[in-house]
């Protein structure tokens, strides 16, 4: 259906293309637009739209269609549209635009409009502020519940939901919340502050979203006021931007986790210079740290050179520091996610750092004898490989198991401390753990192999 | 707040105690119930709150007290609490508890709930059906618009939200949405039909839970309606069952791409065998398929063991099997979280390889021409690691270079075809990657040692 779409857009159908898309979602009219080549039509078809859809249809569309249309449209076409965006989205369109593209935004909007705009873009990134929206229904606790009725209708065409209520006091502090649920429900005299929740759970401006997001996750909210330092209310936060936080935040973790500088626009929409950038530094870094590997191998050069033992335990070095780093990233990314939904804190650190070592203690013991058997009767027996005795299996069977529980212990503790130190906790996962517990376990595996087999 | 709240329980005060309980959010009262240590105490303070609040707070327990309270209550006591409980949260418990206790639950329930409870069973787990509720506003599109406000206020007691409601035919099949917005500021004459979005988005319930979460994030959904095969209404999800989901997938993704067993309870309260249980398969697996790097390495013994080179080279293979193992699975982390967020398809495999190309020449180079100068300089000068000359830093960048390639191509491409054999993406990444990077890279830097230095 796409397709077609496309093709009565190529062939200037302009009236049937308008009636099929005032029938469709803003979602997937973005869709479409961000699929038609020729600029000129992209234009031509947005002029389409009545004015609500385009403005909800612009704040869907990606950067690059909305400088296109920035470019192409007239002060006077871009301010409506300006006027008709949620406050929220207006603010995140002038966040991403470059200079010049603010500037004809700004002169587009109203002096009222460009002063809250203004006002927003001052809340800082990744805070309550930077994505709560100003346009909600409040109600005085002195009004009735009619007179609230009467004023969520008259409000209904220019807030972001109407599903919540919220009721201030003359200094416009927040004093509680009011489902509609509940405000229709109730009889019209009654006072509005008999009816309301008067225990309201808000965040400060300058909560940080993932608070906000855990908050949303745990008492099911579909909205959330947003209060200022004087508890004076100030903008509410919606279920639908705490989903784009929780999902940027998963992914912001994922990047971290594999050495990756996050980056929020979609992988195919990203430069192959950007993405050379979000990567070499991570790579450089770790190879740098390489260094002190290949120092423990070269320092231990008797040991690895000593005729068939040492290609024997050359052989294996991938295979304890493989395991080693697994054993590592799989602690720390568990604590890393464990720290994310709120389950696991600083202070749970014994705790942790308990649980870890009988669990190392579990799997050490259980890898280390499935090691064992494995390098007597696949390397020895069924490859032949030269040096294979109980003894030398038996070496490198413990030194696996010490990999195992110094990976396990440092993993986990890891990004406990790092969330301490107020470094992002996701940073100790993955690569770095590896880096560490390498260099850990050859100086284990050397010490053992020194000791017990020269 | 909490611990003295806790000592008055611990002190049998029970009255101010549940003074203060009812003021409070169910989630914040669950969480309480989970830091009494004496059952007695528990089961006590459980039946202090009013009905519905005890269903509510019941559903936001953890599993182990659920079970105890389950014990504790008498039928007559468990009934109520499971009718006031919403469908989908009353499966949900069922579904978790051991087999005696579901019997209990059961029984305590009118036939009625008993019989929907067990509808809702058979739907699969992780599909729109298993989180689905029975429980919304539906009208008949031939009603007005003030019947179906009257019909809103009847049902708005029993239904899950009612800030969306469903239009159905005679035979029950969707028709269309009206948010109660556009209800309360319409005409009360005017019908349905007339205002209603006729243009709905729906699920059915065989709809996997991830494709849901995409379309709550496009669309900015609070509920969606899932029909069955004949296109009937049977059911909806809401915003906070999603944002649940997509925790859990981005949970369970961060486990598989760390070589871990998914598991949905939170990290404390897992038992230390079910974390090894979680992680020993992965470890096992991932080190016995390392025997294949030890026997590239025990097949090259002749060029490993060969002098001041052989340390050399030997020296270098942390390095250049680390780095590549990371370039990997920068990639392979990147494209996963793409195909997670839809961003990504299998049909943008071959623009994924060309981009991930050239990447990784921009990567491999950059980083080959770093690690020559750092052999040379750092190994070299600084530590004065024997047999560093140009030309043996020059084999040891360019096998980088060519690990660094081969690394993004196999990390990019292996999530895809993982997703169209219809596997999970995600465990195509990190620890697979390296265990294959590994072997690749060690094959080329062998190959290009003994094809140049020997």
């Amino acid at each position: 259906m796409y397709d077609e779409l496309l093709e009565m857009i190529e062939s200037n159908k302009l009236r049937p293309v308008k009636q099929i898309l005032v029938e469709m979602h803003e979602s997937d009219i973005a869709e479409i637009l961000e699929h038609i080549e020729n600029p000129a039509s992209l234009v031509k078809v947005f002029k389409l739209l009545p004015k609500d859809m385009g403005a909800q249809v612009f704040s869907y569309v990606d950067t690059d269609i909305q400088e296109k249309l920035i470019t192409a449209l007239s002060s006077s076409e871009l301010g409506p549209i300006i006027e008709e965006m949620y406050i929220d989205d207006a603010v995140d369109l002038v966040e991403e635009m470059p200079a010049n593209m603010v500037e004809k935004i700004l002169r587009a909007s109203t002096p009222e409009t460009r002063s809250t705009i203004n006002k927003f873009l001052k809340y800082e990134d990744s805070t309550a502020g930077s994505i709560m929206t100003p346009e909600f229904v409040d109600v005085k606790d002195s009004m009735s519940v009619g007179d609230s009725i009467k004023r969520v209708k008259k409000l209904a065409e220019n807030v972001e939901t109407i599903n919540v209520v919220y009721v201030t006091d003359g200094a416009r502090v927040i004093k509680g919340v009011v489902s509609i649920r509940d405000l229709i429900l109730a009889n019209d005299n009654k006072k509005i502050s008999d009816i309301m929740n008067d225990n309201v759970i808000y965040a400060e401006t300058d909560t940080d979203q993932e608070e906000i997001a855990r908050m949303f996750s745990e008492y099911d909210f579909l909205a959330m006021p947003i209060v200022d330092k004087e508890k004076r209310l100030v903008g509410i936060v919606t279920v639908d931007d705490v989903i784009d936080v929780i999902e940027e935040e998963a992914s912001e973790d994922i990047s971290v986790m594999a050495g990756v500088t996050p980056n929020e626009k979609p992988y195919l929409k990203t430069s192959v210079f950007r993405i050379w950038l979000n990567r070499f530094p991570w790579l450089m870094l770790l190879m740098i740290s390489a260094t002190f590997t290949g120092l423990i191998i070269s320092k231990n050069e008797t040991l690895l050179n000593n005729g068939i033992f040492g290609i024997l335990l050359t052989s294996c070095i991938p295979m304890i520091m493989d395991t080693g780093g697994n054993a590592g990233g799989q602690a720390s990314a568990t604590i890393v996610r464990g720290i994310a939904l709120g389950d696991v804190e600083f202070r749970d650190l014994f705790k942790v750092m308990l649980k870890e070592f009988l669990v190392s203690l579990l799997v050490g013991l259980s890898l280390a004898v499935v090691c064992f058997g494995k390098i007597l009767l696949v390397d020895g027996v069924i490859f032949g490989t030269e040096g294979v005795k109980v003894g030398s299996a038996a070496i490198i069977a413990s030194a696996m198991f010490f990999t195992i529980v110094i990976a396990k212990i440092v993993g986990c503790s890891l990004p406990l401390i790092a969330k301490k130190l107020k470094f992002d906790p996701a940073v100790m996962a993955s690569p770095f753990i590896t880096t560490i517990v390498d260099i850990l376990s050859l100086l284990v595996y050397c010490f053992l192999a020194t000791t017990f087999l020269m």
